[in-house]
């Protein structure tokens, strides 16, 4: 299998989730990388100075990257000579985050694409579940409304029961309250949940239990970065 | 939120993709544990030496986790005292990879769970597809039959246009070729196909075609670990 190389490089680059940079890549190749495509500019020039990975900014070009377009994506990717670098703020990018479309561009102008290995709060919760981790769907967020969100659940569980995928959602921290509510109301009392919470961080906190057993509990999430998982 | 502790750990860790070691976690902990969860002892036992985690064996348990029942992995967790790690051969545990019912034994005895970041393929293909990241299945494996593998085809195709999703599936290296010339038959032109080969490895190579230009280039995947992935 062969393609056609234009020499250029996109490198994609995870960010810890928490402030315990537990995992260390060797990113000593970012000192030649003068093209930066990131969610928020402040941020990665946070991480980057706090790594000591890049002594100055003076010749670098930093580009936002949230809601482009894809005509906005492919100006960017136009840029990619001969390596760029897209960061995420925290965990992997083009996942639950943006990136994806500049990417897709990238592809299109047969730029090499390099991502690098670090960590992912959905990986980190699959893991740690205790639950199938040889099918699952993430879902990213359900919906806000109530009568929507429900319906979502009862599907989802209904494809957990059939294909015995686990089915893995994401909150917002103000919200998670709202949501385990909606779980715990639609989900068979046997159904397993995991609530995973601040993925690598000090207050990191995953159960798995049977609904019936989070419903004795009468828990408040707190309001940190958390993944629900459910399936048999 | 909180939960009894029993003040016991199980650490997961994930192993490299290849023997590329680019992303290295702080595993000095290990020198502390005396038992050891693996899908092979001898694969295991090869990483902690080669990487000069573990200096002798001599009061070390390593037990095998393959094809156990659940009643196997309540005995195994059983042992958690006052820690355990659970290793991949590669990539992350319990993902793709033997290991889930031996963490879900853990969370009925209220063993902390402490999963470690790093590569899993999975993750590394979907960042690098340009397909979207927001919402995703992965299927594992699809049917060996051919009639059977085609319908999970179909229905995964009308599953990515209905909702977005991308669609994951994963292939023993030697039967790479059967599934993609499935793949090519039955997926429509516009519909865009990624093959992720050898990732992290010194043949890594990621390209996102649409499926009726990947028709055109005639090309024999190689046997080697490959991800397929698909979307819009």
């Amino acid at each position: 299998m062969t393609t056609a190389d234009s020499g250029c490089i996109l490198y994609l680059v995870p960010v810890p989730l928490s402030d315990g940079l537990f995992c260390t890549c060797n990113l000593g190749f970012l000192s030649e990388i003068k093209i930066f495509f990131s969610e928020k500019i402040s941020e990665t020039q946070k991480f980057l100075k706090k790594n000591k990975l890049l002594s100055s900014f003076t010749d670098c070009e930093f580009h936002e990257i949230k809601n482009i377009s894809s005509s906005d994506a492919e100006k960017l990717a136009a840029l990619i000579k001969p390596a760029a670098a897209l960061f995420s703020d925290a965990g992997c990018p083009c996942i639950a985050d943006p990136g994806n479309l500049i990417v897709r561009a990238a592809h299109k102008k047969n730029i090499r694409i390099v991502p690098l290995p670090g960590s992912s709060s959905i990986m980190l919760a699959l893991m740690a579940s205790g639950l199938n981790g040889q099918q699952f769907i993430f879902h990213g967020y359900f919906p806000v409304k109530e009568d929507q969100r429900r319906q979502k659940i009862r599907n989802a569980e209904k494809d957990a029961q059939r294909s015995k995928r686990t089915q893995i959602v994401m909150e917002t921290p103000y919200r998670n309250s709202v949501l385990l509510e909606s779980l715990l109301a639609v989900l068979n009392d046997a159904t397993l949940l995991c609530i995973a919470s601040d993925l690598t961080g000090m207050n990191e906190r995953i159960v798995t239990l049977a609904v019936r057993d989070w419903k004795k509990r009468k828990i408040i999430p707190e309001k940190v970065p958390t993944l629900f998982l459910f399936g048999e």
